[in-house]
């Protein structure tokens, strides 16, 4: 198979260039995807820079590709040439534990296959989205509905389904009131996301400029966390708050927001541990919860359910050219609210 | 009415004596109800030396009650004379609010009024257990089944319940793995209610020469924490953590031995606050959560559960004139596993 261009960060501190990977010819239930368009995760930057340890360089970073079948293998079934198909967090899993026999493959007990800094089941490195092809297993391929756009569908693969699956397994039913904390990429697909699924949908955020976007993408209310009456005024008002924030920040200060038995949910991992008093979890039955993306399965019921309800990633679509410009833009939070990157360019 | 004789701590700094309150005639909807034993919880020492604040004096203690009715008012319908009963850390709440009409009243919205140390609606203080005879509106007494000796079964209706109503709420089913941390009052407990629900239960405890009594109580298992080893062998072993030392403690070495999606509950709170990693919370979709007592309802499935399967907390008998010395072994961890005050002391 010919080579396929790609972008690559040859370490963690130089910036990211052009370089090119072999795909694997595909294989009896492989699929191989012409990439369109790829989102662009604050955890590429992570990655690239080795901020999380044991990064494997050269790196083509991108989990949310979004494309169109170019060729099956023999006994593909589930996909044709030419149909949508995206690929998220992850390529492979190892299929025999308890998680992957769920359908909750991101937990898998040996560790997911991630779609780039990780290996194949082979020992072969994986690399992602930063790139024209890519060859997948056609069980971890997604399809994405004809009725949504492919730039704006890529995020969903990553920021879409980390904000759906909490909102699905910690119960948000129709009615419940949803506070999502910080308004990223991660933030605003939470706020579309519970919108979506019939919550009333408040915004805190740090930035009081954010508020006519909080609302245009239909938060009902929105709160400025700078301001300090807003954690008296909107004490015991959520059954859910969505925390994407990565920064350090004091759980307790939001656990008060909950009414009792609400529950928080951290989709957004500060470097550095917080500080949590038991007294508010035991006096009101507080619950404090993780999340990570999603699995195969209910990632497709996410792409599915965005179809049904009309709802894509707010984007600004950038040639794979100006990749390192862009984050250094989102380093500055100055992106509404995910950067998308045009593979065509990287065709030429 | 005549006075009814009591042990009070006169204040903050002063052992309990002799002290004597009134108690009110019963009302249409109230039931009088003489006294037999009474358990010593932990916060009776925590309120009587007002480190949690706002304490009142003089101080009745004492939320673990057992007794039979003496007298009913006109409108009592619930019981009769000579019925077994029992009141735990409530005596009233505003029955109102949605907490109160769900039957969660301990969760009022308005504040609970605790059984002691606390005022009733009419503003009167609440005097507890550490006293002859006690009013009680009929809806927030208990029946105590007569298969339960009363001085066993006094300490269900905290202890017990504390334990009981996590393990329901959270969802603990037969066959689950659950850790009891720290085997004192709250932990034996929790050891024979989980064992009762069907889970395989571990005693996580510091103390190794525990080992013998955990296993008496009905733990499969009993890992000491002070061997670090413990927190490898048993990393990922547990559906749920059932968490009820109120000593500061890590809970992110405990959220280890939590399988993934795997839930720690705590029972007993710590007067400073622990570090809490969302790393471990995000990537294996763990929980933490608190909870406090129980409703009337739940109490009552609570004691008759109990009786069903014969389950009593493992006490010590003790006049009342020995309730300082009580104490003072409780601060040392020295009791197997609760003490009981035989009111029968306070009645000579």
């Amino acid at each position: 198979m010919p080579t396929t261009p790609a972008y690559a960060a040859p370490s963690a501190k130089a910036p990211l260039a052009p370089f090119s990977v072999e795909r694997r010819e595909p294989g009896p239930h492989d699929v191989l995807i012409d990439i369109h368009y790829c989102g662009v995760c604050h955890s590429d930057i992570h990655q690239a820079r080795d901020e999380w340890g044991g990064a494997i360089f050269p790196m083509v970073p991108g989990h949310e590709i979004a494309g169109r079948v170019a060729q099956v293998g023999g006994s593909v079934t589930r996909y044709k040439v030419g149909d949508a198909v995206g690929v998220g967090c992850f390529v492979d899993s190892c299929r025999e534990c308890e998680w992957c026999r769920k359908g909750e493959e991101q937990y898998c007990d040996r560790g997911m296959n991630g779609t780039y800094n990780s290996r194949e089941r082979t020992g072969q490195p994986t690399y992602g989205g930063y790139s024209t092809r890519i060859t997948v297993d056609e069980n971890y391929v997604l399809r994405i509905p004809e009725s949504l756009p492919l730039d704006k569908a890529a995020p969903l693969l990553c920021a879409g389904i980390t904000t759906y699956s909490p909102l699905k397994s910690y119960g948000l039913k129709a009615g419940d009131t949803l506070a999502v904390v910080g308004l990223g990429g991660l933030g605003h697909m939470g706020v579309k996301l519970g919108k979506a699924l019939g919550a009333e949908v408040t915004v805190l955020s740090t930035s009081p400029s954010k508020e006519k976007d909080a609302k245009a993408l239909g938060a009902t209310h929105f709160a400025a966390t700078s301001n300090k009456d807003t954690f008296k005024t909107l004490a015991k008002k959520f059954d859910f708050i969505l925390d994407t924030v990565s920064a350090e920040h004091d759980y307790n200060a939001y656990l008060n927001l909950l009414k009792t038995n609400g529950t928080m949910i951290l989709v957004g991992a500060p470097e550095t541990p917080s500080k949590l008093g038991a007294f508010s979890l035991i006096g009101r039955r507080l619950k404090l919860g993780g999340s990570m993306i999603g699995g195969i399965r209910e990632t497709q019921e996410m792409l599915d359910f965005c179809a049904k309800h009309n709802v894509t990633s707010d984007i600004e679509v950038i040639p794979i050219q100006k990749i390192n410009e862009a984050y250094e833009r989102m380093l500055k939070g100055d992106v509404r609210y995910r950067f998308v990157i045009d593979i065509n360019s990287l065709k030429k």
